[in-house]
């Protein structure tokens, strides 16, 4: 049960829903950080926020991006330098040294690239947080996963709840 | 010297600056957390953002909103059970239990105070990582925190630099 009272949705969209003046802002935060202009792709992005997700085991989060990822055909391979760094990020933000970034430039990566690896890191730091934080619901059935992840694969992340 | 090519203002600043997109959403963000309708005074919600900041040894991060809160006059004094709720967000999110939020609701607390708290924990879990992932800069004396701070406590969040 959460530990406040919230609409009964599951995960941050109870969250969301119930406290809209944060959540309009968390919400386009989610987009421009997972569908807006990057030289990450969105199958990328969701790859990292999965990987972050699982890392600090918020279970909604990680299923959810998870089965967002899998349904744009993301992919871990080739993304190992930018997932050292976000897992460096998950744990304590100083541990990235000039060696994890110099990786990550040899395997291609730009600063762009590399700053957007590191704020969608910090990011699903905080999401994972305020899911858990407050002890927010599961779905009922875990076939909503993958549910709601074909309607945030192809809508994204404003007003996607229809 | 930061990980990316960046503007040259300290700490959050030059992110915000170079990465404009998402600069304007974690400005507001930040507005939103520690200026907008919330039953936690001003004060008090720099006091839960520099005790995380501190916990995480984020010292761009700590000084500011140390300074800040000290300038709208912040004590943790009465504070101890919401204090607490964010320092284990700050560690882990699933570690908050029912008795620490029932020991908040005796000190006062309704459930957008307990909602306040681990959101504005959560979110500087994000702008530690972010400051700190890219190595981002302090400034070169540190009277510029305080100054910096007078026009945190007096204009805020948004466009508060001139």
């Amino acid at each position: 049960m959460p530990h406040i009272d919230l609409p009964p949705l599951p995960g941050i969209a109870g969250l969301l829903a119930g406290y809209p003046d944060t959540g309009d802002l968390l919400g386009r935060l989610g987009e421009a950080l997972l569908r807006g202009p990057s030289p990450l792709t969105p199958a990328q992005r969701e790859t990292i926020a999965a990987a972050v997700s699982r890392g600090n085991e918020c279970t909604y989060c990680a299923e959810t991006h998870g089965a967002v990822a899998r349904e744009l055909g993301g992919d871990a391979a080739g993304m190992e330098a930018l997932l050292a760094i976000a897992e460096k990020v998950r744990v304590d933000g100083r541990s990235v040294t000039a060696e994890d970034v110099a990786r990550a430039r040899e395997a291609g990566a730009d600063d762009r690239t590399i700053h957007d690896t590191v704020l969608i890191a910090a990011a699903f730091s905080m999401f994972n947080r305020y899911v858990d934080g407050l002890a927010t619901t599961l779905p009922a059935e875990s076939a909503q996963y993958a549910e709601r992840a074909r309607t945030l694969a192809t809508r994204g992340y404003l007003n996607p709840r229809p």
